[in-house]
């Protein structure tokens, strides 16, 4: 009998998401011995069927469907998206946003995926050492630390990659401490 | 050469929706001569995983797979939900109800559906006459002209019945008025 061959070691990968009906930011990380790599990090657009800018359904599908093929190509191991309240003050905003939330949590857990959420405060003081950083200072640091060429853009893609940092740093202080 | 024989008329039929990601209302209302006849009408509860009551991953999930059987099993020709900005008032609950939206507008999007949105007031008095008619007065409306042998509840019922029947008005206005 051979001995079983030695299985190939998925890589640990994060996605990170920031959920928008227009515009989606999606980052997706593998855990890499010298650091975070980026493996992918764009946009993913809500298209509309037509003229009417307030088809919320067309622009759903077009999300979940872009998101689909983000997550079946890359498999990543978790999933990061901000938390639900941080938006209170701009509540239209919020709800709107809340649309691609359901849509993108969903095409999750039809994969069995888990979802970490931070708040937004959590994410900017984890990736900028401020609760309260610009999202210049953001995307700064974010490019910093991934070793980007240039700044992320649009926000919505620093976003993303702020999430999928924010969990790839707290990840890796629970692995240190043994949690 | 034979003649085609005649096809089977599809019956017209509208799914009223009331969004929600712990409950979602729905009813299927079909067009006969004697009036508007419920196929069928009853709640989806959005359940969580286990003892988390925030998944909400969980949740839309078990709310787009209860969708689906509807709308596979009646074939709506249409789809109401109520529109999207009338719960401004509370912004914790539009927002979580949107979640549920937007995967409920998916489900319908992926079939090529057309969805109608009335705003609150115009449901209510399209079905009562009243555009701020309580929930009673709803539940009393829809169980008189759909001539239902009790109140319909939970009253997320009652609201997905108004929605599809005030359609279901506005639809016969129009064929009348031959708009």
């Amino acid at each position: 009998m051979n001995p079983t061959p030695p299985q190939p070691v998925e890589p640990w990968r994060v996605l990170g998401i920031d959920p928008g009906l227009q515009v989606t930011g999606y980052a997706v990380l593998e855990s890499r011995p010298v650091g975070p790599h980026v493996c992918e990090a764009g946009i993913i657009r809500g298209r509309d069927a037509g003229s009417r800018s307030t088809d919320v359904a067309a622009r759903v599908r077009s999300l979940y469907d872009g998101i689909v093929e983000v997550l079946d190509e890359y498999r990543p191991a978790v999933v990061v998206v901000e938390s639900l309240f941080s938006h209170y003050d701009h509540p239209r905003t919020a709800i709107l946003m809340a649309h691609a939330r359901g849509v993108l949590l969903l095409a999750t857990a039809q994969r069995g995926l888990p979802v970490v959420h931070y708040t937004a405060p959590r994410i900017k003081k984890t990736v900028t050492g401020h609760g309260r950083a610009s999202k210049e200072q953001m995307q700064h640091a974010v490019m910093r630390e991934l070793r980007l060429p240039r700044l992320p853009e649009p926000h919505d893609v620093a976003d993303a990659l702020a999430a999928a940092l924010c969990h790839y740093h707290v990840g890796r202080r629970s692995q240190r401490e043994g949690a």
